[in-house]
């Protein structure tokens, strides 16, 4: 479900973001990791202790976090902090990256009197430079100092993770579990190497819902395949890709251990705020000057609509067309064409959308008879959307992806200098 | 087999392209299909008639000319003639374009003196436009008139079939085969919508080797799978892609009826011309300044190698990274690991190569003591090689793209206009 109706189901977007649950505290402060004059140090910290779940990269070359993290997620019974940086992955560094995951975890474990254990890390930026452990462990100190409930705490935190990102991405949601008010946050951050399989680049939900550790993985598990398993900025699946989710009881609902009605709220809630932040990370890919959604609808198969879905927010050529306003179809038929999904080509009706209009462009096997004009006036707003009913049955599925702009080159080009 | 040791198998390269080979003429003409100023049309035919053999795109979306293409090989004994234009593919045209095919083989096949059957046709350029017959009868008859042997007509035919390519793509060689000297020759056609599967965007090659039609689409077939299908400029399947290969038999060696030396030989010569001109086209990718080879060592299986190879020179992040003349090899790293094939990160080696030397920059898991100087003179050449040993086995595979520069996304952003 893509589009959700929430004020049907109740869910209420609220201000804040990984603080906007009871019981959690965020903060962003300037360690020097690489950058300069920036925030560069994220902590998410829980009063008491939370059960958490976790999806990955599938990358072989997995960062040195991303092995921490699954550790303790198998492990630990239960997670009380997140320690983040930015401008260093932590990747393709050996033992001294994983002996460096381990220091900060013993280091913010002892400065916040929790196991080391419940410590969980993250890393960001350039692959294969070594952490610099003596400023990470002073970013750590000034993290747990500067610790506290809020808007410029929480705001500190979405800024301090993000790279190449333009605008710190976060959503705090609020709904009801058995009578009680449970609330749902989260941040996460761009915006290049992003093709994320079973997981995001970077992103950091907090609840205070009562849920087992069995059913909140579930959940997470469940809701990335049509979330932020369907947003693509340049098909590059990272090294760090991590989405965990802290959860620490304080809405005092009754625990949801099974699947039913509160099981359900929870995940339409997660959905919420996954696809919020999904987009968002999609439409600020490194150079995006637009949105480009892409819906298909009508397809044989729910994973058929996935696939080509995804195939057309991941074709450079159509990704190209869109920055150039160019209302070059063939590109987006062509994408469907060679995504793996059958499909019968005379038989498929292609739209534009956004909130400008809605134009048909193919049917019946040819081009329909639109106005290149009206195209370019759709296609030059910041969001676009692509619609393709493929009549091959009942199932639909959402992409998102960004345009592909000059500056997606220039970022590129000299990222590590 | 990537490197071939073109003197001890005796095969010679010579001067020239689709008219090399004894019997052959070719021509390209001015026609006006949708360029202005340049030639747009061109034509190759045999004296006597050939057999044939080709491979074609596997997207689902097929454009007119392979659809007939695809029937006259499976149809007819032989074949004579190949038309080709430029600037519109006619694809996604339905039946009118169907139709277009049929009357442009026709017309040829009256001019020619041929059947209509024997007559191939193929497209390349916007998808979605119809072709204006009148024109293209029009180019026809001229270039029946202007068809010749020889170096001025292959380079206008050569010529003639490009689109966003910077220069024109051919080669021929010559071999032995039962005492009788072979000639084969080819064209092809970049440079965008390159990510061949079972073919590549167009090419066309002649030969006058005497072959059965069955060994020579076996030879073919066998040999794109290392050749095209190992190129990559944007990762875009086309409607489009077309290889086919006439066969007239005029240089008089017994007939290759089944594999031995005589099909070895030939297909050692095939893989010499297709890999040459395979190497071309990634070389002028849209936009590209630089040739990118990835070329990988000690795989476990010969699959795994092609996965490999492919997903680095398809990773976006690592083609700007090469444009930047940046050593980011974390990237090359990454892509090695999402490509899914098995392996162990810190058992690989990765080296940067070119005609300026070879640097070692990735082993035992973590980053070589190299000069981030003579990275950058290395990558700065206009042929840059990523060598990986994957230390699994002895499998291996080189695959080619170029670079992703500013001028893609130009070139992209506005291709109809």
């Amino acid at each position: 479900m893509n589009q959700i109706d929430n004020k049907r189901i109740g869910i209420k977007q609220i201000e804040g973001g990984v603080t906007a649950a009871k019981g959690f505290q965020a903060a962003g402060v300037e360690a020097a990791i690489k950058y300069q004059n920036r925030k560069d140090m994220a902590l998410i910290y829980s009063a008491v202790p939370c059960v958490v779940a976790g999806t990955f990269t599938t990358n072989v070359v997995k960062a040195a976090p991303v092995i921490w993290d699954k550790r303790i997620l198998e492990e630990a019974p239960y997670a009380q902090a997140i320690v983040v940086n930015s401008g260093i992955a932590n990747a393709c560094t050996g033992k001294q990256g994983m002996d460096c995951c381990e220091e900060e975890a013993r280091y913010a474990g002892e400065l916040l009197e929790i196991p080391r254990d419940c410590v969980l890390v993250a890393s960001t930026g350039v692959i294969g430079m070594q952490l610099p452990l003596d400023r990470v462990k002073e970013g750590i100190r000034k993290l747990v100092e500067a610790k506290a409930q809020g808007k410029e705490a929480e705001l500190d935190a979405a800024k301090a993770i993000m790279t190449t990102d333009t605008i710190e991405k976060q959503i705090a949601v609020s709904f009801e579990i058995s009578g009680k008010t449970v609330t749902l946050g989260g941040m996460c951050k761009g915006s290049g190497m992003i093709h994320p399989n079973m997981c995001t680049m970077l992103g950091f939900l907090t609840t205070d819902a009562k849920i087992s550790k069995e059913m909140l993985q579930k959940a997470l598990r469940a809701d990335v395949v049509d979330s932020f398993n369907m947003i693509s900025v340049d098909g590059d699946t990272s090294t760090n890709d991590t989405l965990l989710i802290l959860a620490n009881g304080q809405a005092g609902n009754e625990e949801i251990q099974s699947e039913g009605a509160e099981y359900e709220m929870f995940c339409e809630a997660l959905h919420f705020v996954t696809t919020y932040l999904a987009k968002k990370m999609a439409g600020d890919g490194e150079g995006a000057t637009a949105l480009f959604e892409t819906k298909v609808v009508g397809a044989a198969t729910k994973e058929d609509a996935r696939i080509l879905a995804k195939s057309v927010i991941c074709s450079s050529l159509t990704k190209a067309a869109i920055f150039g306003h160019d209302a070059n179809w063939g590109r987006i038929l062509c994408a469907l064409g060679y995504s793996g999904a059958k499909f019968d080509p005379e038989n498929v009706d292609l739209y534009f959308q956004s909130k400008s209009g809605r134009i048909h462009i193919y049917g019946s096997g040819v081009a329909c008879d639109y106005s290149e004009e009206e195209a370019t006036r759709i296609l030059s707003d910041p969001e676009v959307t692509v619609l393709a009913d493929m009549h091959m049955g009942a199932e639909e599925a959402t992409a998102w992806g960004c345009d592909l702009s000059y500056d997606y080159v220039k970022i590129n080009a000299d990222y590590r200098s």
